[in-house]
């Protein structure tokens, strides 16, 4: 049994809608369809998301409602006719969204939520109806009747674990499952929103509810690449990943996807596949528990920009116990988070987000550093990057860190910090900003200039 | 104007101190002369110090006084009558060690101290007397006497800053000045000892009141070496170095002298040098503030022993603000000290020398942040060391980590730990521990194999 998630562009208009229906019938495991929003068809399109976000606001600001309303209803009447469903779908589609735009506004978030929400839901009302006029057996299930309770938090659900059980009944049922992603209900009964990566979530959690063998993750790409394609060209397929291995590539800013969607499923040890639903038949990325590091140690190459230093020296530093502790309080009494503390004897730095910084906070954080430290030196350096190189193979791999570092050199960059010790499938490499691109490049040719066209 | 200090081999027997007084005829400069105690003769010698303190136990454990006050002054007598001086030296020496024997012993630690600093007090008499029957003129100087007030704390005695001013005033004192090493005096008069490195630090002290143009340090080796003879054959000599770099050398157990010693002379930009009163003719090695990085970007290379790494694993551990800090808050109220501390995503590791762990604290320390700080796991490993390259060539070396890791793969060495990124003088490895000197000999070719015999 599998839960199948199909991202907006997956099912951005009726000739997407029908690769998804082909999926879906081709393999009678796909038993749970979980769909997000129409998406852009086009570079230049608005996403229906947006539209409903447009909508909103016209009615908290006593704007153009009827307009807004029109430009999201005729987003599914063109589906519609193009499926060729009947005219039904649109009325119940128009009636939910009156009867929103009707919602009582009083608490802006809630009202906010339910406009959101509905393009998810309307959609997978709309694909339910397709799936019928083609002769799938298929029902439409609103979270709410399923089950899935969340914590109340606008915009921040967070799932209950009493969900999972009642998820799981949903098993019992006929037919294919259509489920709307990105939301769910609190225990009042008010619609709430998932985070970023919503409908992955819903996928996730409903993955883990149902006990799936699989959650397909339907996008536009046919796997998880290497590298980031806007730096290095044609980077190799990855075919298998580990779940560590996804979530040190997510944070160091690779675009899969948000990196705690998939948890719920991971938890569940379910494995997860990155698959292109414009090219159902290629293998894409499988994430799972454990993989062979077989050819390459290294899977990924990510980078993140917009680093800076907090430098701190201090003669006999390293002799004055408690001397990072109350420097680690400073910053978090300054609600900074910080992602790495290289140290000398004397000295120590913090590495941060620079965003965090703006000019008065650092101001009184060096301020308060020099007076409650007593410090002999500190200061801020700003633009670096972080080049972060993951895969279970790299422990204990004797010579990686050489040829890591040779490839820097060779590409003349050169290495303002090193972090490696603590996480066993990552090496972090702190450089200049302006050395971002050439680095991941230099690493990739390393590491993959060999690889053919994907990697185990 | 130099301050010129001899170690306890350099002024043994009468043959080191016949090579003390023509080193000192030889170079008019050469005003301040710092002594310390008589030290061994050969390998299974006893130091006059150790003998002094087997008088101070006699005395406080009612023994053989008589015996043990015997050896001592045996000691000097040996000297004074190689050295052709009439008897009124040693009956000086005796009157000054009855004296002490017969002082108030209610205190144990004033009374050791004054037993032990005798050891320097009286060579310094005998030194100054033989420099006269020389021919040099030269007089014997009491630091109660010259002003040198310390701290009120029995072995661990801190200069006072006003003893700068007093010691300045020697400059005008006609001739040589023969100063004994290792203690001060208090405000309230009693005689304090200073901690490790006594007789360097009062010649350093020395050194910056009478503002010196160079500290000549005199040991018995021609100069410090690029990495330890113990683990590789014949390192090369250093000519010049910085104060950090000896600082960074001195840290990771490099046993040139005790890393505080020189803070005095540093803190005033006195150049030190350090020679051989065996072979004063040999260049020897020049502390100073700044050099020339020619040749070579890396100075020297140390290692230490028997650390262990503390590991903490936390799902989302880096979303956590305040999590770093609060695990340090546990290691400092255990009274820990911590060296660096590597960081993953969701782990970090704390690495610390692992004889502040007995299997207690470990116990008590891993409880507690399991408990505390809520992890999903944490464990203690032993046994690793850590291989210190330091050079003020070092920072913004290209290519320079790329060497070093190569030539540990090529060792078969694997490293468990990089920090690179604070200090600009130095890069640190940590390996499993029986990998050691193997690393430190990889190091030491890869960086020192071509060079010829010493390096600037």
């Amino acid at each position: 049994m599998r839960v199948a998630k199909f991202g907006g562009t997956s099912v951005a208009n009726a000739e997407q809608i029908r690769k998804v229906a082909s999926i879906i019938a081709e393999n009678e495991e796909r038993k749970f369809v979980v769909v997000s929003a129409p998406g852009k068809r086009e570079a230049t399109d608005t996403k229906v998301t947006d539209l409903l976000i447009q909508l909103a606001d016209a009615v908290l600001e006593k704007g153009h409602v009827e307009n807004a309303l029109r430009a999201v209803v005729s987003r599914y009447e063109e589906i519609a006719l193009d499926l060729n469903l009947s005219a039904d779908i649109i009325e119940t589609i128009k009636e939910d969204l009156q009867a929103r735009v009707a919602f009582d506004t009083s608490h802006e978030g809630k009202f906010i939520d339910q406009m959101k929400a509905s393009g998810e839901d309307n959609n997978a009302k709309l694909i339910a109806a397709y799936f019928q006029s083609t002769g799938i057996e298929a029902q439409y299930v609103n979270p709410k009747e399923a089950g899935l309770l969340v914590s109340d938090e606008p915009g921040n659900a967070q799932v209950l674990p009493e969900s999972y059980d009642h998820l799981f009944q949903l098993r019992e049922r006929p037919g294919v499952i259509v489920f709307p992603g990105f939301f769910g209900y609190s225990k009042e009964g008010t619609l709430v929103t998932f985070p970023r990566g919503g409908s992955d979530i819903t996928g996730s959690i409903l993955a883990a509810g149902v006990k799936a063998d699989l959650y397909e993750n339907f996008t536009d790409v046919d796997s998880v690449f290497a590298a980031n394609p806007k730096i290095v060209e044609n980077p190799v397929n990855i075919k298998k990943m580990t779940y560590r291995e996804m979530r040190e590539l997510s944070y160091a800013g690779f675009s899969v996807f948000h990196d705690e969607a998939l948890m719920p499923a991971f938890r569940q040890s379910i494995p997860v596949c990155i698959k292109n639903t414009n090219n159902p038949e290629a293998r894409g990325t499988m994430i799972m528990a454990e993989r062979a590091c077989v050819l390459n140690p290294v899977i990924g190459i990510a980078s993140d920009s917009e680093f800076c230093t907090l430098y701190v020296r201090k003669y006999l530093m390293h002799r004055e116990i408690g001397f990072g502790r109350k420097l680690l309080q400073i910053i978090e009494e300054e609600g900074i988070s910080y992602e790495h503390i290289p140290s000398g004897i004397d000295d120590t730095s913090v590495i941060l987000k620079q965003c965090q910084l703006d000019g008065e906070k650092e101001d009184r954080i060096i301020t308060r550093i020099r007076e409650e430290l007593d410090v002999d030196d500190v200061y801020v350096e700003r633009d670096f990057s972080m080049i972060m190189m993951v895969g279970e193979g790299m422990h204990n791999t004797i010579g990686l860190s050489a040829r890591a570092t040779s490839a820097l050199a060779n590409a003349d960059v050169n290495i303002e910090m090193i972090n490696q010790g603590s996480s066993e499938v990552s090496l972090v490499f702190g450089i200049r900003q302006e050395d971002e691109e050439k680095a991941v490049r230099a690493l990739y040719e390393e590491f993959f200039g060999a690889a053919d066209d994907s990697i185990e």
